[in-house]
């Protein structure tokens, strides 16, 4: 123990040194003013971007973010102070005290006492107008400036804490994380449609591939995932994925993330469709919790006329369990002949199906796919055999070799689960930065 | 706020159905089982591979491990249960009561009445032979089983561990998650080794690149993250980077991970090194305290003779004081013209810095790099015009046109930090499927 314990101390003597917040004293977050309690005259420091300004005679009132939070601070200012900078989109300092505000639209206010105008914007270039509604597709043009408007903010908020609730979920149940490889010499599910990794022709080693072999970007991480499950019992990887798929569908990238878990010692579909609803559930109720304000403005703007979220009724529950109606739905046991060679044969006579189980939800479509794996070696082999790929997968095999276990996985489609919750109909507005066919801006 | 409830509701109202855990009742973890309390005989059931095996005339001793933690749970199982299936590396369940155990060695243990094997393992053929310790270089070979050992489990448990930490440090301090895309159509830094994105030659598109331009693999999300943090104040970023650096040296590899934050309305170094100090101590407070042991087996076995973490004495401070020692050292203000673009000028007369700094660790080397922006839309636009990047960067320089402010941020090598805080010499040990020049195994 003493190696540790000498660098706990190490790092206690350093954490003796002085060690300012982040914020300079007295200087708030929109979000943290917002919630004050002490209004009585507290003196703050505020900054941020303009989203209104309003001029009356005798009072000035400006609407500061600074992304934080989807509402905005108001401040409330001597009409003496110039306005003529203080314009929509310019960043700003405000000093002043935050008191309660006599209307009833805020808790608080800021009652300014300074304003620096810190830069300003060029109000006729800039792609964001005052007071518009741009539609999705007019803001999809403008990837460095998007996020700026009142839907992406909170759609990208909601993308943050919904990757928080995954993190937590995991690592409450146990599950190690693992960065699984984004290049990869596999092909995972023989697909086609893979991009392939070269150094740019500027440094192109003359001698042929600089990983010797051909290099793809990863489909997806299970493989590597069952590796680890079979040291970790419980592993789990959140990450990006690619297809170099030729489409430009709503519900279709190139580049997208996956969350993806692989569990040992499970024998059965119900208990990782269990997990796979608790994901759900988990991640959903924490993203309400946390931030509903920007999931309502996305219910409120983008997906009024959407049914999904009604409430459950008895007839509902029959949908249910016939498979069908406006909820989410597993379909479990596919035609093996369908199926990738890693997922356990049923060995259920002439139907001959494997444990595979998609849950399917409306208007998205496919947002988790998992099965159990094919743990029993000669299965395998066959299997293996039959695609032509006994060679390529002897490391896989050897998983079966040593120590194997019955063990079952799934990935969930990231943005599609953001879409599924929101209500936003293309796929392209749920992530920061879109890649598809045609398109890869910045 | 209808929806809103509505979606709240449909998730209580599933949440009504039985919800059982991951586990079926009475198995345990073997961490669980480790530190269960009450062991007046509970009956449960545990599942994981044979670490070893002990036969004595009466009793049959076993240490089973799922990876859960470092240590092992001990079997004590009657000398009559067939143990020729009981070797190492297989799978086993075992129920039985959980007792005290009447060694010091540890505080519980498993009285089996049931033993199961569910996975034979292959002793010959297994690469990981009983009570060896491998050398880490042989292991490397074996990327899909390495992972079974006591010091790639503790590397990997301790990755995950550091993983959560970083999550949870940004998310506590308000920082906004960003995924910064991996394919870019940026160059960032103008450094010639980047990796090109084609799809696979299979379905080459004849008319041209699949993005319409040509595309690249990530060497930094700084670019996309100064975009992100015009919304949003505080983001930050943990993902995959990449370099294609014909470079097998044990501080490199062509796939690694990087930590990148990005703060708004910061105007000094002060500030940004203050974050960076935080980070470190705060994630590595988290791993001490969460998995001391697997910290320990690293110092034990990897680094005895590594002097970092040692006791900081008075005469320590001073070496830091003086910029030099055996401790981590900040360097700061960097030659302009040997920096990027888009470093901020600091106006020093003939000297001619930028505000950049970087964080020195011992053994390591460069473990964070950072600087202030040039946010200031005149400087940037020279600077630009220098290295003929102003037509690409036009929307970079919007972000300057727009509400420009202050900003700063760095990025981390998370192998690296691994590397540093556990002692680990090569950086291909700390990452669970390195990629270099030459290899890209599985």
């Amino acid at each position: 123990m003493l190696r540790t314990r000498c660098l706990l101390r190490a790092l206690r003597f350093c954490s003796s040194a002085p060690c300012p917040r982040h914020k300079p004293s007295g200087t708030l977050s929109v979000r943290d003013a917002l919630r004050a309690q002490h209004t009585s005259g507290e003196r703050v420091k505020v900054q941020g971007w303009i989203r209104s300004v309003r001029s009356q005679k005798e009072v000035l009132f400006l609407h500061i973010n600074d992304g934080s939070s989807l509402e905005s601070l108001q401040i409330v200012a001597d009409a003496s102070f110039d306005c003529r900078e203080l314009a929509f989109g310019s960043s700003v300092e405000v000093q002043g005290q935050l008191v309660k505000s006599p209307s009833k639209r805020q808790n608080v206010e800021l009652k300014a006492e300074n304003i620096t105008v810190i830069g300003n914007c060029d109000a006729k270039a800039f792609p964001i107008k005052y007071k518009e509604r741009h539609p999705l597709e007019y803001l999809r043009q403008y990837p460095h400036l998007r996020c700026r408007t009142n839907v992406l903010g909170s759609i990208l908020r909601v993308r943050s804490e919904a990757t928080a609730a995954i993190h937590s979920f995991f690592k409450d149940r146990g599950f190690v994380h693992i960065h699984t490889p984004v290049i990869t010499s596999n092909d995972c599910e023989g697909a086609g449609e893979l991009f392939q990794v070269e150094p740019s022709s500027k440094i192109k080693a003359p001698e042929g591939n600089f990983f010797d072999v051909p290099a793809f970007l990863t489909v997806s991480g299970q493989l590597h995932l069952e590796v680890m499950s079979g040291a970790f019992t419980q592993v789990f990887t959140f990450g990006p994925t690619f297809r170099a798929e030729n489409s430009q569908s709503r519900r279709h990238l190139a580049e997208f993330y996956m969350v993806e878990a692989e569990i040992s010692f499970i024998e059965n579909l119900q208990d990782l469709t269990q997990i796979m609803e608790d994901l759900f559930k988990s991640t959903t109720m924490m993203v309400l919790s946390n931030c509903p304000e920007d999931v309502e403005l996305c219910h409120k703007f983008l997906a009024p006329g959407q049914k999904w979220g009604a409430d459950l009724q008895t007839e509902h529950e029959k949908y249910l369990v016939e498979h069908c109606g406006n909820i989410p739905v597993f379909v479990i046991n596919y035609p093996l002949a369908l199926k990738p060679f890693y997922m356990r044969d049923n060995e259920d006579g002439p139907q001959h199906t494997v444990a595979a189980v998609d849950l399917l939800v409306p208007r998205v479509g496919e947002l988790f796919g998992g099965s159990l794996r094919e743990e029993r070696y000669h299965f395998l082999e066959q299997q293996l055999a039959r695609s032509g790929l006994t060679e390529a997968y002897q490391w896989y095999l050897d998983l079966r070799r040593f120590g194997s276990v019955p063990h079952g996985g799934f990935g969930m489609g990231f943005e599609r689960y953001l879409q599924c919750i929101l209500g936003v109909d293309n796929i392209k507005d749920v992530i920061p930065f879109p890649r598809f066919t045609h398109s890869c801006l910045l």
